[in-house]
């Protein structure tokens, strides 16, 4: 644990280098794919043992927890500091907007076939996964395409203080961000392991360990970042990193372990979520909806979407277990 | 089919030179009321045989087609020509408020008495769907009376490049309009009726026919109108269409329905849908409300109301027989 | 009720001198502070009684009424006498925000326990229950921090045209506001129980009695300081009544009394709700959130708020009995 800590600064510096020459949302972007580039990796481990409860949990969880742990830390950490802050909407519109698309493509099923047969599973819910897992990862190209390509000017951060550091030079930056992610993702892997061992072994519920503290360690990384730039009140690269984040993992992630499952999994993996997991994603857009609508944050902002996400942690907590 | 093509031309300049000197806000409203009266009166046969679950799904598919694909098309098709379209947000946010309440008065007897049996039926559901069908009609002739009368300055349309075509006179445009609208409509309902003994040939699911084709090809004449005005950046005309349109249905024909059918019908209907279909409703009118509550568009934004269609549009088609 | 009538206009010319010398956001607190405070004491005496069905009613009733009647109908009053109104929607918001939290802590535990059995209330919905009021009670707290503390900046009201009657001094006006509040609570307490018993006999439905007409008349008091405002071109004020009201019963009330039912109640109450109160408080969050999200009112803003509450209170009159 204590080896994150020094690996963190280094994070933090490399991703605002990086961000100093490409933009914040790219900055943010590139922060989120190599971080959720290492969980792919890893989980693609947890596909091919076919074990699709923990996969999906862990889906749900860092989608839940992004959103909402994340990006309600950066505004009260950031709020902390800062009396108000200002963000460019229309990213943090468009990350809401993606996460909505996901979430209604993970919701429908469930809605339209809530009972369950062999003969449902499939010729139902299977080429129904993969039709909307083809359709997640086509709306997530064609959302770069927009954000990077064609309207990029309505992605440029808002100004903010400049920074008195000298970025370091894009390669270095670059090197460093890749090398440290993959180490703390790596390193928090390992600890993910110890700690849902000692999870099991102290008696806490499944679903909390599965949701909460697997996404929490599991994203440490990123959070590190995130924090930092708010803080130095760069909340467009911590807006990008949270939400950015979570759609990729929605849109780009989910989708591409669905489709996976077919070529290395022991049988096909399909995109229907438990129900409450579902719920939690909903709830979780509507409120990064509701907050980012505004573009301006302070403390209280962020106090209100970290509540929403300790209600979630609370509840999965005392869930007495085989309710999941 | 072909023969809509050069009738559609003409429907769209109608609309246009009717639009020109109404404003985009009537020319919109005129055009959706042309078009859904000839759904009207065709629905009208359906409700004397008695085909109550005919009835529903093309009320149901008419709001979630127009609401998603009408809308979200003319936002793709107009972003493809124009970099950033601009609209009155006014006008959106007044539909979408309007479909709101409508989704609320089908969700909520639905919610509050998921039992139902011979007796809740007559003493409960089918008063209540009178009563909801008098408050939808009440509140969508208050709407009228406040965009057309008490608030009209409100709903102008944003300033667009003018025609360098020369409006037709009123008179003729009007004809023009009304004449043209009820040929396809006509044209429509015997290729929606084709289509469904084509579609029960192939095997394609009832549930993907009743929701999908017959919206889609029952729309055709105000989506061809709703398009053109998109390319041509008057996208005022164009939400006006699909918005108006479906709100029209939800507010006005579904409860002029309900109450015909104590005059006309064998049975009363009441106004319980199937819940997937107020899901789907529920779903429509959200992604409306935070699309439109900018009051600026580019194509992407088009692709995301779009690919919220083509998921209902998917789930549907692969939706096991007897599961609606 | 006839004593009513005199005792009103005293208290709202009480809250608007108040207001006069502390601001809108705070004098509509103190008016909804008051009312609250006195409804909290007379409900503790159904608490003491452990009538806990009675007491969940009358939180979600006076939570849906506040949000959706008293909003409506000032939206409503205010819009026939002024064309426009404007007010601060920062404050609108923020009470929003916060109802929308305390929707999400009672939709949770239902959500995710949906069966219930001797053992998870004991083991999960109790202790839930009392978690979940710590953490409103606390977010209410920071809620007030925020809004009177730290950022009052951002909650001043929105200029209004100067009232030509001379405010009274302070303390003439608390003493006032204090007395008359109590007052009319306490009248309208008396009225309640007759009502109920008239109800009763006449046969009407105890869930439309529970929730609508408990709820209207025993928030008669701050109604009528709402609704004189909205026709004083005071929006901010009726806002703050209206919404402020809903927030503190939300937040406040309702987890003072779980906590409460562990000292005077016989058996602990929890913060589990009928699902349709729940589907009703959500629905009344988003229609106050996408409604107050202008800042800015027109009487059919009102007539839009207002029927979907006539939507709930007609379900509610004919729902058969026995479904609750």
């Amino acid at each position: 644990m204590l080896a994150i800590v020094p690996l963190a600064a280094l994070l933090s510096r490399a991703t605002e280098s990086v961000a100093a020459k490409t933009g914040d949302m790219v900055g943010g972007l590139l922060n989120a794919t190599l971080g959720n580039l290492t969980e792919l990796i890893i989980t693609l481990a947890a596909l091919r043992a076919g074990q699709y409860v923990l996969v999906k949990a862990s889906i749900a969880g860092a989608i839940v927890t992004n959103t909402l742990f994340m990006l309600g830390m950066s505004f009260l950490l950031g709020g902390f500091k800062h009396h108000v802050q200002e963000y460019n909407r229309n990213s943090a519109r468009l990350q809401a907007g993606l996460l909505f698309v996901a979430t209604i493509a993970m919701l429908v099923p469930s809605v339209l076939a809530d009972t369950e047969t062999a003969a449902t599973t499939a010729h139902f819910t299977r080429p129904l996964s993969v039709g909307l897992s083809v359709l997640l990862i086509g709306i997530y190209g064609l959302g770069l395409l927009f954000t990077l390509g064609t309207h990029r000017e309505f992605f440029a951060s808002v100004a903010h203080a400049e920074s008195d550091e000298v970025p370091w030079p894009l390669g270095l930056a670059l090197a460093t961000l890749a090398g440290v992610t993959v180490l703390v993702a790596l390193v928090s892997e390992v600890f993910v392991e110890s700690v849902q061992q000692a999870a099991t072994a102290l008696g806490i519920a499944p679903a909390f360990v599965g949701f909460i503290v697997v996404a929490l360690v599991g994203g440490a990384a990123e959070m590190v970042s995130a924090f930092a730039a708010a803080r130095k009140d760069r909340l467009d690269l911590s807006v990008g990193i949270a939400l950015g984040s979570a759609s990729q993992i929605a849109l780009f992630v989910a989708p591409v372990l669905v489709l996976a499952s077919y070529v290395i999994g022991p049988a096909p993996m399909d995109l229907q979520f438990w129900p409450a997991a579902v719920a939690m994603m909903l709830i979780a857009t509507m409120a990064a909806s509701l907050v980012t609508s505004a573009g301006r944050s302070a403390w209280f902002v962020g106090a209100l979407v970290t509540i929403v996400y300790v209600i979630f942690a609370l509840t999965l907590y005392l869930l007495p277990p085989g309710i999941q």
